[in-house]
């Protein structure tokens, strides 16, 4: 019997954001069949799933857990279903799986054993919160969660904001939404007055917030961040001026305004 | 009178996908009532318009161009519409814009000027391509293009491969879909055997194929490249072992498996 296939499945951002609304016509059709997912939390996931629609009943459906407690001992056993034949789905708690999630283990189990993966079109904070900063797009990077420790944070900061000059790169990073505030802090004591600082909280939700400015701006404006999941981006200024009939220089985002935030509504 | 809204507006990864069927729900919705958009090239950005359905009729519709051949100094007066309060969509030719794009611009040029940008959700070959490595998602960067002339290839993807090594990241390049048999060839040239190496092309295309090998699997497979849009990725070998109950240490993807190539069928 040939492998079965495992099916990454990007999950909405929010607990109160539709399936039906925020995943594509293909994506919610290839959810539909599946009755075997690799899961970050069983609760959440069954939520998602009941509002996606399968076709098999959601008490039929069988879940397993993936999460950072999970030892790479236990990965072939996750993988053996669809080595026996039966398709499988990836799903994490928010976004792309195997992106900024512990997922990535499984879909290198099923590369090295000659599953066939099939990534899926869903929400990326990340993409997101890149698309909608207007910092460098052209050469961007994901630098994980900073260190929480003071000192830590602040040379991190800084070391981050020393790659972003030196690659002339966007850097992204997230925190858990309750430390959003001291890290809007510390970006402000440790990094350079014209770096630019993007804050995007509850991505392609009601509440969304993306806000982009200087770190001179953010200092001057003193805004209070909300407890909500977000995305960090920090671009350095670069020492070479934007050349002429090059329209992906970036023209410092935000260095022409002092202040400027926005709130988003969508439906 | 408000200035209008700039809506980010992913596209198809390809001209035989619908966005019917990859871009969800709220995207659509939000496309529909619009009638002025920023696009990279008008003709295909028409042929999306009238797939993806819009309110007003397609002769109705104000397309303006902004490639990478647009100067700085044009980005004003394609901003003047939103600023006159007519909400704007910003398309790239394909996925995600902004992102690898000359749009950044624009937003760059709309957060200084106080107009809320509105990120949607849809495709993006970068992160379709990153879930689907299976390398490492928790940090990864974009690097762009690698330079044509062969001896500087082979230089940026040796530096490439350094910088992979010594932040413990994925990095993701992309080529013109020409050249892409020439980049594996400089990959397998110049960088180390047990470094893991995807090509994932035409992503959400019936003809989707994703291939992660070593360096050291791709010289002895000898496998040609389809001519299509391609994303490589590539991860140096990290000098520390994965720690025990971290499921996010990747076990080194491909390296127990000689060759590993599959094709994917999607609806």
């Amino acid at each position: 019997m040939p492998a079965g296939r495992l099916w990454l499945i990007p999950t909405p951002l929010g607990a109160d954001s539709d399936p039906r609304r925020v995943l594509p016509a293909d994506t919610l059709a290839a959810i539909e069949p599946l009755d075997y997912f690799v899961v970050e939390n069983a609760k959440t996931a069954r939520a998602f799933l009941k509002a996606a629609g399968t076709r098999a009943p959601l008490q039929a459906l069988e879940l397993r857990e993936l999460s950072e407690h999970t030892p790479p001992s236990r990965i072939p056993e996750l993988l053996a279903p669809i080595l026996a034949g039966r398709d499988g789905g990836l799903l994490s708690e928010a976004g792309a799986p195997a992106v900024a999630d512990p997922g990535a283990a499984l879909v290198a189990a099923a590369h090295a054993s000659g599953v066939t993966v099939c990534p899926l079109i869903g929400p990326s904070a990340l993409v997101l919160a890149l698309m909608a900063s207007g910092l460098n797009g052209q050469r961007f990077a994901f630098a994980g969660y900073v260190p929480t420790h003071a000192t830590e944070r602040l040379e991190r900061l800084r070391e981050l904001e020393r790659r972003s000059a030196r690659y002339d790169e966007t850097i992204l990073v997230i925190e858990t939404p309750y430390r959003n505030q001291a890290l809007l802090e510390a970006a402000i004591q440790a990094l350079a007055p014209a770096t630019c600082l993007m804050v995007a909280s509850d991505l392609s939700l009601a509440s969304q917030r993306i806000v982009v400015d200087t770190i001179a701006g953010w200092r001057a404006a003193a805004r209070e961040l909300p407890k909500a999941p977000a995305v960090f981006g920090l671009q350095a200024p670069t020492a070479q001026p934007p050349s002429r009939g090059d329209a992906s220089a970036r023209a410092a985002p935000g260095a022409s305004s002092p202040h400027h935030e926005r709130r988003t509504r969508r439906r």
